[in-house]
């Protein structure tokens, strides 16, 4: 096996990479901790080369391709980001290397300068599917801790939202009072979950009167922790898709995620009347990182 | 000095007691941190005597009335809730004690069954403003970690709300990735919570996908901490405000707190056009358990 280049996914708390061939085959995966928050500046390259160094052949360079919190300003060297409306991938930094065998490029992330935001990973799996479906209108929805929704026509990403739904529900459900009624794991099929998503699409504006009721409820009749949970989930990613139904109504909504997620949006997206097709996030990386190495690098 | 009754507030994490004269004067006060939560239910006596003990005196029966999570399932002794509408207090419950010299009372919170809500202790504070408005009809806002919301008329608590605006920015503001962007201390005159409050009451569906924004304002233009925490205050106080504006609008509103955070709410209220009169937190809670004495005990 010879590896052609090698793709990194580097997030705030993990690192993945691939061993690629010439033909886009995977030769070889590998992961670690090692999560750009926790690493100074001089450690990347080692912590890159542990996971894989034993990719690189001597006498030969062999470059990478990363995307996501690698590339900025706290991460191993900033890579400015491109403002929308735009491709989803501008060119990557070149970075020097202690290594001579390695040539490493970091991908930039996206802004909007009006409403204020910015991504950085996720215009990588945006790249990806649009690789596969080039002639693509309408919205991508990528759920997670900081849910991002993507207008996308003519090959640019023209606007973009993010919403904390995944950082709200971890701290609602583990840190605040609800804590005592919310439980038990999402077993994807709760009814109380699309009930909920209804009530949030039908008012949104109660949403802040409507959590402390789970904990009320429980008080006085005691609820089923999971209930409870697909309650606090319903309620929350509901007022997401309130707060982005002009996106998603009658627009084609395609959810890059991870399956079970993406099928908790798919569901609730169902209960506002739309319909939307699946992409796993995963590969929607790998396919963005392999078209940008072929764009900028190959 | 002679102590007639011992008022207590006992909340989750504090306790406060007044030795009371016969004539309603205040002869002494004391507090400690031995708060509900962290007590089993043979501590509490010790813990209020250590602070109320030496108001007692040998060969008397000295009452004390108590309101707050003291009543809870995990207190001292439960209290059942009254169910809405009703008087703002319901008969206390005569707790047993060890010490012959105490006759220990304890007030019942207040319960509504549709939609599930419950409040221990800002029942009593209501109960003290309506001593001193007997006549008001209108609403009563208790701003706090657990904001209440009451509407009161005829001497009755009708209905009430629950919102967690308190605890939701704490959260969001010390345990999100706002907190890299969201600082200093509530200067108490900052207009970009007027400017959030307005915003948040035009279009309260939209509060979720605004959050974010400030940190990402924060990465793209350098925002100062002190506008992004007046910011992210009014956002959420202005979702409070949507999310019960049946209840305020064209209503008397008074705002029952601590004076600096009912005068951030008024100056909310006043962005959407209403005028709230303030009433003291604590002394509106002396008041209500001086008229429970008066009306259950004495």
């Amino acid at each position: 096996m010879t590896c052609a280049w090698i793709a990194v996914d580097w997030g705030t708390s993990n690192l993945r990479a691939w061993a690629m061939d010439a033909g886009g085959g995977v030769l070889a995966t590998g992961s670690s901790g090692d999560g750009m928050a926790g690493l100074a500046r001089d450690q990347f390259e080692g912590r890159l080369l542990a996971v894989a160094g034993d990719w690189l052949t001597r006498g030969k360079i062999t470059p990478a391709v990363a995307c996501g919190m690698v590339g900025a300003r706290q991460g191993w060297a900033e890579a400015p980001y491109s403002a929308v409306p735009c491709a989803p991938h501008g060119a990557p930094v070149a970075v020097p290397t202690t290594d001579p065998r390695l040539a490493m490029h970091i991908l930039p992330g996206l802004k909007q300068l009006d409403p204020p935001d910015v991504m950085r990973g996720e215009e990588t799996q945006i790249a990806g599917f649009m690789a596969r479906h080039p002639g693509f209108a309408g919205v991508l929805c990528l759920p997670g801790t900081h849910s991002k929704w993507a207008e996308v026509a003519g090959g640019a990403v023209r606007r973009f939202r993010t919403l904390m739904t995944g950082e709200m529900f971890a701290l609602l459900a583990g840190s605040s009072v609800l804590c005592h009624s919310v439980g038990g794991a999402d077993d994807g099929e709760n009814p109380a979950f699309e009930a909920a998503v209804a009530e949030a699409l039908a008012a949104p504006d109660a949403l802040p009167a409507r959590l402390f009721a789970i904990r009320a409820a429980d008080l006085l009749t005691g609820t089923d922790p999971a209930d409870a949970r697909a309650r606090l989930s319903g309620l929350l990613i509901g007022a997401e898709l309130a707060a982005t139904r002009a996106q998603w109504s009658g627009a084609p909504v395609a959810l890059l995620g991870a399956p079970r997620l993406g099928a908790l949006y798919a569901r609730a997206l169902a209960v506002g009347g739309a319909e939307a097709s699946l992409a796993d996030g995963a590969q929607c990386t790998l396919d963005g990182l392999t078209a940008a190495y072929k764009e900028f690098v190959a």
